[in-house]
């Protein structure tokens, strides 16, 4: 388990370096508002700044269906998401990497946005992590699917502030259902575990077919 | 199954309306970067703004531990947390209410960046909601505790863009083990539903002792 990760990187061929920037920007927002809260001065003024930031994105945006389409444009580049997705601001995001033998795996430092229990990693958090990172898994074993069912095991609590490894290894493919198993440690401590069933099974995309497999 | 929750909200008595607003300000422009995405003009100079706002923000911010006991403060108000942190610019944010039958229920809407597959919610982001009713849940009922096991069936795919009925429950408590359990409809339709164990436990607070109970 290694403090920096290693493998392929398995992220979008075609970034967009000016969304990524403007992204990375707002999340770094979203964690000084909880850093500073109400000890900010002005922050009247700064509500209405970033109010006419998002009323100029809005002018902008395409209608939604169009806006769809081009999100879910490529071959599985998913930079958009909620864990992964450089674009969105939610993301923290979690830069994973394939390894050689088969599993996924990515090191993450989590900051107040992330809190469950008092300066520790909300237990949905780990949820949401994992359930991602189980999914990426299966891309990258070369079948992938919807989860179907997700139990996770907390250990121990997961801290924030310090490198988390979060791993995903597909375990098994039988039939339709796919196994798939992660884990989210920290300083080499096993923090979460995640087991999950997945059904090689996809929504369409938009302007797309249904596919399968 | 209402479409509008009723009940008693569960949310933070001293609320700080500056910093809400902020925070929503925020909120909208992490949406609002996904609708637009590339196609907005000007993203140099809105990356800027964004920067020059958490610059102003970071220098007004208390050391961390300072900081994170400000956010402790008080009688388990979390007005910080990812899921009904109305001060947290990643949560939807869920508004929960108290029923009188001692479940909680609350109604969300989710946009882009809550997206998994198209035009539906992330399975993730669905384990985040339910793990946290289900702890809000357990406060309601009048005994909480840290998840120590949490299992998600994901019955039909939660869609974006429309109402979302979250709902959890205590079923019992033993000893220090409480199961709880929720779901999420949708129209009516069961989308995804939750089983959850909890350790009556807590981790210390900072500038206190540990709790149990």
């Amino acid at each position: 388990m290694s403090a920096t990760t290693t493998g392929t990187p398995l992220s979008a061929v075609s970034a967009d370096a000016a969304v990524d920037a403007a992204a990375a920007a707002a999340r770094r927002v979203t964690v000084a508002l909880l850093r500073a809260g109400g000890a900010a001065p002005g922050l009247e003024e700064i509500t209405a700044r970033l109010e006419e930031v998002a009323e100029r994105l809005e002018a902008a945006a395409p209608p939604l269906d169009e806006r769809q389409a081009q999100l879910w444009e490529g071959g599985g580049a998913h930079r958009h998401d909620p864990v992964t997705g450089t674009e969105n601001a939610i993301a923290p995001p979690l830069v994973l990497h394939g390894q050689e033998d088969g599993s996924v795996e990515g090191t993450v430092t989590l900051d107040l946005p992330y809190q469950g229990p008092p300066g520790h990693v909300h237990g949905g958090v780990s949820a949401l992590l994992l359930d991602h990172t189980l999914g990426v898994a299966n891309g990258w074993a070369g079948t992938s699917g919807m989860t179907a069912e997700l139990t996770l095991r907390y250990h121990r609590p997961t801290p924030l502030f310090e490198p988390l490894v979060v791993t995903g290894r597909q375990v098994f493919v039988e039939g339709r259902k796919i196994r798939t198993e992660g884990a989210i440690t920290a300083g080499g401590r096993l923090c979460v575990s995640a087991e999950g069933l997945f059904i090689d099974k996809h929504l369409p995309r938009p302007g797309r077919g249904a596919t399968t497999g």
